[in-house]
């Protein structure tokens, strides 16, 4: 069995943001040269997601919409995590919804995937530096 | 390490739907011969889930009438994505919130499940062909 | 490839509460001597979840009234599953928004984890002893 670990590093200049990973994740899988496997990618903080779906613009901006109806950022004193000094509990509630993790197979050296799934990175609590983990098992 | 792919392909004649395919990955794993390691189920498409949760009718209606309520289906008008003449973005939330993929154990050959644990192919926008993936690794 | 199975048993006294159980899973994993490889953490019940996030008592209190708000327990006669004799219809949903399962990356011998990242169990429907399953492969 081989293995391969590479954190990938983010800075979103806004609060919030989607960013498409799926090419550096390519890059991570070619590099492994695994062929046969599952591929792990993670937030490695609590106020992120990876996530799967489509890349469109309009739909990432109704993510962002829809995210705040279902945990909106304001009123901040809403949510009792913030009296810790954060402002961010509603980003931990978004990243639940969007998810930790994906895993995806790995077939033949490429990432298994349908006509439109994409890797997204989902920051709900930017203008800072963090990280994404990749963890590749297989042959 | 052993590996196994199969693609499970559905048409649901609604646009939602809900098909338990506990059957089906049970086949699969008897083919993959694969003892212990991890079974992975996703979807292929990005308006679809496949999560576990139980396998009674009552509940199956209560998921779909709660999805409608966190994410409408009308007006179609209210999502972004539905401009690019899609009527599908409530679909893409649904999905979000029901999850992409399952990971289950392999223990002895069989699928390590409690007591009530099935695996759905939950259909967000039907009424043409869909598939999901089953890949399995292992010895 | 080796492979590690345990079932984990817990009992939460109140309808809902959440437990990290990040210690317990350290242990799993220095008893599988696995070095390089995946943890999959999953509720082994379909009212109950395991994720990852901060262990903060003000998140953990802004989550249940968050997902009380999402998939409100009562009016326990809103929901069709509740027919069937039972009052967990709500717990079948806040279990689908947290997830039912989580994968960590295992690099040399340790949980590959970012700074505040923790694993919960989260019961949704307590007051009865119920399991989690570890199951880790690797090297």
């Amino acid at each position: 069995m081989k293995s391969y670990r590479k954190e990938l590093w983010f800075e979103v200049p806004q609060r919030r943001g989607f960013v498409n990973i799926t090419p550096e994740i390519d890059r991570c899988l070619r590099e492994s040269g695994i062929q046969e496997g599952l591929c792990l990618v993670n937030a490695m903080h609590i106020t992120a997601s990876v996530f799967i779906n489509d890349d469109e613009s309009g739909l990432l901006h109704d993510y962002d919409k829809w995210l705040e109806r279902l945990a909106p950022h304001e009123p901040t004193a809403q949510y009792r995590h913030n009296q810790t000094g954060e402002d961010n509990a509603d980003a931990h509630m978004k990243r639940q919804v969007m998810g930790r993790e994906v895993v995806v197979a790995v077939t033949a050296g490429k990432l298994d995937f349908g006509p439109w799934e994409q890797i997204f990175y989902g920051e709900f609590d930017g203008r800072r530096r963090k990280r994404a983990l990749v963890k590749i098992i297989g042959e």
